[in-house]
C-alpha cells in the first residue's frame, strides 16, 4: 500500500482530472446517449461517485447519504446491491441537474477525505479500486461524447486548442513496408498475469501494487514459434484495404462480422467521412482530413481480423503481446506523460508513433476468459469483471484517451467484437513453422 | 383576413407565449426525447422557426437564411422539402445550443417583421397557418415535457406556484351519476364541417376566418337518433372502472387494444401511480393525489372505448359533438382566457368542470378521414394534415394546454389509438331505437 | 329459417366444397405458413370444424369430444373459451397428421348431421353461422395457399386444368378509357345495412335471412353528390401508374403507406415478377404473362389509395357502393355459379369483367367501424367481428375466390391497410360540387 | 487413404444410414422448421447432397444437374457458390416434394459411384470431406427433430420401440458424490490438435486419416495444474441446482447468462417439463419421468458453467479434456456400435454411463478459436470451419446421436452460448494450486 499522504493526493488528482474532461462541454453535451453503450457525461460524473458511496462510505460511521435515490439512478450493473434505472435510458433523466452532480461529486469527496485517516485496508483497497474505476471512466466520457458529437452533422469539436505532441519518436514518413518490422518470439513457456510478488517493472502504472481481478493468477503458458509486428497498422495501410474492396469480399471476414457489414452498413472505420471526393476523420478537435501515418483507430474486433487476413497475418494473442513486451523490456520512454499518447497529453486522438504503449488499444485474437485458478471477490465488487466473461476480446496497451498512469503490461482491457467507439486498433502478428517439430 | 397590425400582434402573442412556456425550464429540460413521439423543447423553439423560413421568409427577397443545415435539422415531416434528420434522434443533437436557437427565433421574428407589410394574399394565409401550427407546438412542448419529466422517478415539477383557476362552474360533488345528465339528439340531416361563409359563432376561436384544410367543406350528414352526456368522464368514475378489474377483462376490449394492454402491461392511465396504497397522478406541479372530480385524462383511445363498454354505452361520432355544440348552442363562458381550462389559465391540469371546451381532448368514435370534398393544399403544405388520414381517430374540444384561441367547433384533432401522452379523455353516448321507422 | 332438408344439404356441400378445395394439394403443402397472417390449409379445415364443436356440439348430449387438446389447438381468436395455440406457430405443427384431421372433420359432421333433427332455433343460427365462418376459411385456403406457394422460386401450380370463364361479358377491349363509365349518384339520404324486414333482392345470396352482425342495424346515411367508376381498375391502367414511378413518388400516397412502401421495398403489386423484360403474374395456375385487361389485384389498401389520387379521383365509401348497387339495381347475371367469377368458376384468377360482384375485392374510404347500435352477441360468438373494428377498412363485393352464394350487397369484408394477399382491387369515385349550396 | 470398395461401402452406408434416420417420420414431419436453428428433414436429406453435387459432381464430365435451381435452394452459407434462399425460410417450401429429394439422393449417389474410379486425391479428400458432413447432419436431423416436436402439446414419439442399451457399463446408483470422482492432470507441456503423421489411437473414428480443418495443427500447451470429473453431471445433480433456486440468484451467472435467463423466461434444461407435480424429460420416445440417474443435457453453455460455479467449480478448456482423454488412455470400449451410446444404439437419449465417449456433448470453458497456424482451405470448402470462429464455445466427446465412427479425441464441436438443442451437458473440473511456485 502506498502512503496515505500519496494516495490521498492521487485520489484528488483522479478526481480533479475527470472534471477537467468536462471543461469544454456546454451544458446541453452532458446528456447525450443516443445509443445505449454510450453514456452521458452527467451519468459518468455522477457513477463514479456512487462507487465510492455505495463500496466504502455506506459503511463509514456517520456518513450521510446525498441522495436516498441515487443508489438506485446510479448503479450501473451490479445485480447484488439493488434495482437500478435501465441503462439505455440514462439520457432520459435532466434531473437531478448537472450542477446539483458537481455538489454529488463534492460531497463524496469530502466525506471521502474525512473517513480516510481511519480507513481499513481493505477500505483503502476499495478507495484505490474507485480511483481505477474513476479513470476507466475518464475514457469512456472521452470516447462516449466522441461518439455522440459525432453524429451530429455539425461536427462540433471540444478541443479547439489542442497541440499535437511534439517530442514522440515518429515513424519513419511515407509508404512503410509492413515486412520489415517484425519480432519473432520464440517458442515456450512463458509466465504471464500479474504477480503482486514479482510485477513486471517495465510498465508505466500508477502503483506496481494494483491490479484487476482480471489480470491475476500468474500462470505459465506455451507461446508456439511465431512473429509480431513493431508498429501498429496505420490509416494508411488500412485505407488500402478499403480501397482494395476489403468491405465487400465476404472471404476476408468472419461470418459474424460479414453479417454484421451487411446489416450495418460498414464501408470504412467509425468516425471517417468521405466528402467531396477525400476521406475525413472525425476528431475531438472537428472534422479533419485523415492523418494517413496515424493508427487506424475505431476499428471493430471483425474489421481488425479481417484486414489482417487481407495481409496474409493474423492478430496476436493476448499472451503473444504480452510475452512480446516482457522480452523487448520497452522502458517506458514517457518521462512527462503530457508528452506521450496518452490522455494528459491532452490530444485525444492517436499520432504517428510505434511503440506497444497508449495510441490505440490493440485488439488480440483471445477471446476474454477467466485466468486459472481465477477468483471472483466477495460481494457486490466480484460483479466487476467477471461476469463479463462471454462474447468479448481481449485488447492491450492503453490509448490517446487512457490515463498514463492507469495501464500495466498485464492489463486486460475488453469489448465485444463488433464495438468500435472505443480507440481501438491492431498490430498484425504470424505463426511460424516449428524449426524441430 | 384581419388587418395587417391586428395580425402582427397576434404573431409577436404566439411567439412569446412559446418562450414563455419555456420559462421554468433547466437547460438541462430541453433536449429530453424518451421516445420518437416526444420531441425535444429545444426542438418545438427551432421548428415553429423552421417552418415560417421554409414556406414564407425563402420566398423574401434578400432574406438571409440563419443556418444552411438547419432545414435538414429541423424539417419534421415534409417529403417535399428535402431529407431531414431522423424523427427519433431529435434528442441527440446537443448543438446548435438553446442559446443559438433562441438567437434563431428572433432572426426569423425580425425577418416576419420586416417582411409582412409587402405580403401577398398567400403570404399571409402561410403566416396564419404558421400561428397556429405554432400553437399546436405549444400544447406538444408542454405535453412532450410532462412526459419527459413523468418519467423521472424524481418527479419533477414546472409549476410550482401555479393556481387553480377559481372561477369555473364546478361540478357538483361526490359521486356524480351518469344518467342525469344526457342530451339527445333528434334524427336528421345536419351541416358539419367549417364553412368560410358561414362560420359557428359561438365558438372561442381567435378569428372565424382560418381553418385547417382537414375541416373544411362543410356538408351534411345523417344523424341517426342518439344520445350524448353533457360531462367529459372524471377520474373517480374510471377508477371504478379500474377496480372492477377493468384492465383484465378482454370483453371490454378491442382486439388491438387488448393485446396492446397485454403487450405494454397497460394497467392503469399513464402519470397514475399506485404507491402507499393510494394513487397518485403525476402532474406539471408534480406529483398528487388523485383529483376525483377532474375529468380523466392520459387516456389511449383503446382505455376510453373500453369504458365505454364497460358503462354500457359508447363514444360519440365526431358529427354527434358537433352537432350537440350547435344544438347546446354554447356561448363561451370563458371572458377571460386565464380562467379557463386552457393554457392560458397556467393551470396545464384538467379541473371539475362540465363543459365542452378545453380541459381534455375527447376520444370520438370517428376515424380521422377526409371530408368529402377534401382537397391536399398545393406544395409542401398539403402534407400538413392530409397524408396521416389513416389508423387515427379524431378527437375534439381542446385541453388544458390548447391555446383558448386555437380552438374550434369544426376543429378536428387526431392521434393514433394507443397514443396517451397527449391530454385525453371521454364523453359517453348512446344510440337510440328509431322511435318511427 | 330455411327447412331443415334445405340446411343440411346446404351444410354438407359446403363441407364438401372446402376438400374439394384440397383435391391438388400435396400432403407437403397442408402445413405451409411462411408469415403469421396465412394459416395452413390443415388448420383451416380443423378450425372449421372446431367451429361447430365448440359452439354447438359441445352443448348437444352425449357428444363425445374427438381429442381433449384440440380446443386449445385450434381456437383462432375467442378469448372467451380459453387459450389456445400460438396463431404465428400453427405451421409448426405436423401433427395431429392430415388424415386424422380428415377423421376429425367427418366426426363433427356425423354427430351434426345426428343432433340435427333437434336443434334449437339458437343452434340453427349458430349452424348457418358455422357455415358462412367456413366459408370466409375457404376463401382464405386459397388465398393463403396462393400466398404460401407464390414464395417458392418454383413457382408450382395447383390448378393444371382451371378454364377460364367463357361466358361473361366481357370489358369491351384495349384501352379502356377511365372517364367514360362513371355513374353519378345524387346527394340524399339513402338506406344502408341489413334489414332483415326487407333484404335488398338483388344479390346473389345464398338465403336472404342471413347476415354476419357486423352489417346489421339498417340505418340512414346521407351521400354527398358524387360519382363512382362502373368498372375496377385494371392491371392495364395500374401498370401505367407503376411505369410512371408510382412506387417512387410521395406526393400520392398517405404517410403510412410511404413508409411501408420504403421499409418493406414495394414496388409492385403481391404475385407481379418482372423478369425477362417483362411483367408476370404468379397466379394459382403457375406463372402467367399479366392479363392486362382482368382487374388488377394483390393490392394494399395504400397501394389502391394511391392510385386513385395518381387519377386525380379517390376510393368510394362503403355507403357510396351500397347505394350504387342498390340503384343500379344488378340483377345478379349469373345463373350458373361456375360461370361466374366467384370461387366455384373453378378459375380462381380475376377476368375482364364490368360488374360489381366477384373478381376482386374492392377496398373502400371507409374504416371499418360500428353501425349505429351495433350490438355484440353474447358470449363467445360476440367475438367474431366487433373486436376487430380498429385500423382496417371495408372491402365490398366479394372475389374470384368468394363462393357465389356467401356474398350480398350489405356484406363489409375488412382488412388491415398493409395486407395484400386476398384477392383485392379498386374501382374509382369522384366527389361532386353540390348544385345548390 | 482408405482403398476405394472400403470408401465406397462407408459412404453407401452413411448414405443409408441418414434415411434409416427417417423412417419413422410421416411426411408431415419433414417440414417442421419452427425456428431459424432447426432445419427441415427434407433440407438435411438434400443439403447433404447438394455438398457432394456441389463440390464434386460439378467438376465430374458429363454430370447432369438434377436441377437447376437446386444451387440456389439447398446450399446453406457457402458465399462463394452464389445467392442462396434464406435460411429461416426453409421450411416453407412444400415444393419439391419429398419423394424428388429422395430421386435427388439417388441421382447424386449413382454419379458418385459411377465417377468414384477416376477420382483425384482432391475428389477423394472431398468425398470423405461430405460423408462426415452428411454425419454431422444425422445428428442435426435428430435434434431439430426432436426441438420440432418437443414444442408439441402432443409430445409425439418418433421411436415407440427403441430398446434401452443394455451391456453398458452403469453408474453405481443412488446419489453420487461428486467428489470421488476426480482425475489430477499434472502441470506440463502437452501435445494437442490432430497430427497426420501419430493420430491417437485411443479414439473410436471411422479412419484415423480423417480430419476437419480446426482441428489440425498438432501443437503444445501449457496445463496448470487441475483435475476434472470422471463423470459428466446427471439429472439428479442438475435437479438439486434448480430446486435450490439456481435459475433466480445472479450470483451464478455470466451477465450474458442471466439476461437470457430472464429475456427468455428459462427455469430448467430445454425439454423438461414439470407437470402433475414431477418432473418430466421430451425424449424422441415420448414424454418420460426423468432419468435421474443419467447424464443432464440441452443444456446452454450459459446453465452448464452457472451449475458449475455452483459447485464451487468451473468447466475443463477443451485443452484438459483432450489432454484426460490421453493420459487415462480410454480404449474404445464399444466393440459393437450398437450397444454404445452412439447413433447406432437407435436409443436416442443418454443413459447412465461414466466413461468420456458418446451420450452427451461437453461444453468446455474453451472458446472457439483458430489454433497456430490454422490454415482456411482453397475455395468455397474453405467457408466450413473456420469463419465461424468467434462467440462459440467447444464441445468434445460426441452425444447420443452421433454416429460412432464420426468422433475423436481431437474432434471439436461447436455452438452459440445459448443453444441448448443439441445433446449438450457437462462435465466438471478445478484449478489445483502451482504445488512449486
Amino acid at each position: 500500500m502506498p502512503n496515505l499522504d500519496a494516495l490521498f493526493s492521487d485520489f484528488i488528482a483522479v478526481r480533479q482530472c475527470t472534471e477537467f474532461l468536462c471543461q469544454n462541454l456546454l451544458l446541453e453535451d452532458y446528456h447525450l446517449q443516443p445509443v445505449a453503450d454510450v453514456s452521458p457525461a452527467k451519468w459518468h460524473l455522477a457513477h463514479t461517485s456512487w462507487f465510492f458511496e455505495q463500496f466504502i462510505l455506506q459503511d463509514v460511521q456517520n456518513y450521510t447519504c446525498f441522495h436516498p435515490q441515487y443508489n438506485y439512478l446510479f448503479n450501473s450493473y451490479y445485480e447484488s446491491v439493488g434495482k437500478r434505472w435501465d441503462r439505455a435510458a440514462r439520457g432520459d433523466l435532466s434531473r437531478p441537474a448537472v450542477e446539483t452532480i458537481y455538489q454529488y461529486r463534492a460531497h463524496v469527496q469530502e466525506a471521502i477525505a474525512a473517513a480516510l485517516p481511519r480507513f481499513s485496508e481493505r477500505q483503502l483497497q476499495l478507495l484505490q479500486l474507485g480511483m481505477h474505476h474513476e479513470q476507466q471512466h475518464q475514457e469512456l466520457l472521452l470516447t462516449d461524447l466522441k461518439y455522440s458529437l459525432g453524429l451530429n452533422p455539425l461536427f462540433p469539436a471540444l478541443q479547439t486548442k489542442a497541440a499535437k505532441p511534439s517530442l514522440l519518436r515518429h515513424r519513419a514518413d511515407g509508404e512503410h513496408k509492413i515486412s520489415e518490422n517484425w519480432f519473432e518470439i520464440p517458442a515456450g513457456v512463458y509466465w504471464v498475469g500479474f504477480s503482486e510478488a514479482e510485477p513486471f517493472k517495465a510498465e508505466p502504472s500508477l502503483s506496481v501494487d494494483f491490479s484487476f481481478d482480471n489480470e491475476r493468477g500468474a500462470h505459465r503458458v506455451f507461446i508456439n514459434p511465431c512473429e509480431i509486428a513493431t508498429q501498429t497498422v496505420t490509416q494508411r495501410e488500412y485505407l488500402a484495404f478499403v480501397e482494395a474492396g476489403g468491405y465487400t469480399r465476404p472471404e476476408f471476414w468472419l461470418s459474424d462480422g460479414w453479417d454484421w457489414c451487411q446489416r450495418e452498413q460498414i464501408q470504412a472505420p467509425l468516425h471517417w467521412h468521405f466528402q467531396d471526393n477525400a476521406w475525413w476523420n472525425y476528431t475531438l478537435s472537428g472534422l479533419q482530413r485523415l492523418d494517413l501515418d496515424a493508427p487506424v483507430t475505431h476499428l471493430s474486433f471483425f474489421e481488425a481480423d479481417a484486414y489482417a487476413r487481407f495481409c496474409g497475418a493474423r492478430l496476436p494473442t493476448e499472451f503473444e503481446w504480452e510475452v512480446a513486451v516482457q522480452l523487448l523490456q520497452p522502458q517506458n520512454p514517457f518521462t512527462e506523460a503530457q508528452h506521450s499518447p496518452f490522455l494528459e497529453s491532452g490530444y485525444w486522438q492517436p499520432v504517428p508513433y510505434g511503440g506497444f504503449w497508449g495510441n490505440v488499444w490493440e485488439w488480440t485474437a483471445s477471446a476474454y476468459l477467466p485466468y486459472p485458478g481465477f477468483e471472483v471477490a466477495e460481494g457486490a465488487v466480484g460483479e466487476y469483471n467477471g461476469k463479463f466473461m462471454n462474447g468479448q476480446y481481449v485488447l492491450r496497451g492503453g490509448s490517446c484517451a487512457t490515463p498514463h498512469a492507469h495501464i500495466r503490461a498485464t492489463y486486460r482491457n475488453f469489448f465485444m467484437p463488433e464495438k468500435r467507439w472505443q480507440f481501438t486498433g491492431l498490430r498484425l502478428a504470424r505463426s511460424l513453422k516449428e524449426k524441430s517439430c
